[in-house]
């Protein structure tokens, strides 16, 4: 399985997101989706996954779409609303652009269920960094 | 080592913020303290901690100390502003309470680092449950 | 000029929003539209529309989607994102769910100025309150 | 009635803030405190007073303590939590910040009732332009 468009440095062991079970599988600029394959330890205290686990998945996600066209970005801010709990076997997260500015970039998240339905919602603000040259 | 004071269902195996390195060190209702042993495994793509574990240590002892009086919540929404590069050995967490009451709580979270400069801060909102009985 | 369908304590006088130029424009269930009409005292510093006034449109569109069918709510927390200065004569504003429950609603809206650019977003979580029974 | 510290384009006539009851009371780099004088005029259709009001006076306040070394800036984007009901005769506002950047501040308003209670808390993100001439 090999996905040629995606940053380099996103899906790679000892990324924190990798680590956990969160994969991007497609990136274009502007456009990133991925996957969390969720595990017996991402877990809350409800036994449902972990909000911080959704945000990793939202935060690599929305970071990717981003900078997707070659630029280095950083998180501004970001956040989430919970809008039901979210079990397995996956959750898909899907970034789309509000703002894609040279300075700024605001991204939307929305993170379904293998059934679709929404499990959690939120927005993400970049720093755009400078063009990378490699 | 042993917490005695803190809820028993954080700090075990299986949740995502224990396999990540994070404990909870303190909880008293309305309060709670955190920390996060920085790893290999916490990097975002730039070689720095992962928001996304930011936010699950804050995430984690925010509803700490929302919950520590035995109430049982869920987290309805969280942001997070990112205000500068954080790295180990160790992040700390402290949650204080802008609101308690009996059916949402607002907690705010900061985060420092070893050197007690704030590398996060946050705000999470909880939706109490009904009081456990355990 | 007369919107039916809209309840009838937003639009009129003593209202803040309809103070300062907001009418909503439609509303149902889940769903409501809403305008500013731009005034020389919409300004914030810049000589553009301030942030709060395009808070308080978007606040009062998405509180009136929240709480269409009937019922009464009150605004838990709002963030908004400005992604662009807001200027004349107009803005309008979309809000639709995110999650409509019970208890709580979740609602995004869209504020668009008069050449349909996209000025700013946001997302306003509402608690429900008893139905009205006027 | 003066302040001197206070920019001059701030409590002026034609500014939404102003033309709402809002004033900047006191102003240094990196604080600021503001005032409305609850209006009739001030109301969501509860009868208290509205958020986007709030947010107003919040946004205002906040803006100014990032500024006040004597640059300007425009609001990336804010988030409130309305913690109670909030009603007059005034409602005081104080920012403080969270970062302040050559590139990037982050300020932190708490805003209480006349009785001293907090009504409302909010974290404001504002992109730093270049240092004023005049």
């Amino acid at each position: 399985m090999s996905f040629p468009d995606i940053p380099s440095h996103v899906n790679r062991p000892g990324q924190f997101s990798f680590e956990n079970g969160i994969r991007v599988t497609l990136a274009r600029p502007g456009y990133a989706e991925g996957e969390l394959e969720v595990r017996p330890t991402s877990s809350n205290p409800h036994g449902t996954v972990h909000g911080g686990c959704l945000y990793t998945l939202a935060d690599t996600v929305a970071g990717t779409a981003a900078c997707a066209h070659g630029a280095s970005c950083v998180t501004i801010s970001g956040n989430m609303e919970f809008l039901r709990p979210a079990d397995g076997p996956t959750i898909r997260c899907v970034a789309t652009p509000k703002k894609q500015g040279n300075t700024l970039s605001v991204m939307q998240v929305v993170l379904t269920n293998a059934q679709g339905k929404e499990v959690a919602t939120g927005t993400f603000t970049f720093f755009m960094l400078s063009m990378k040259k490699d």
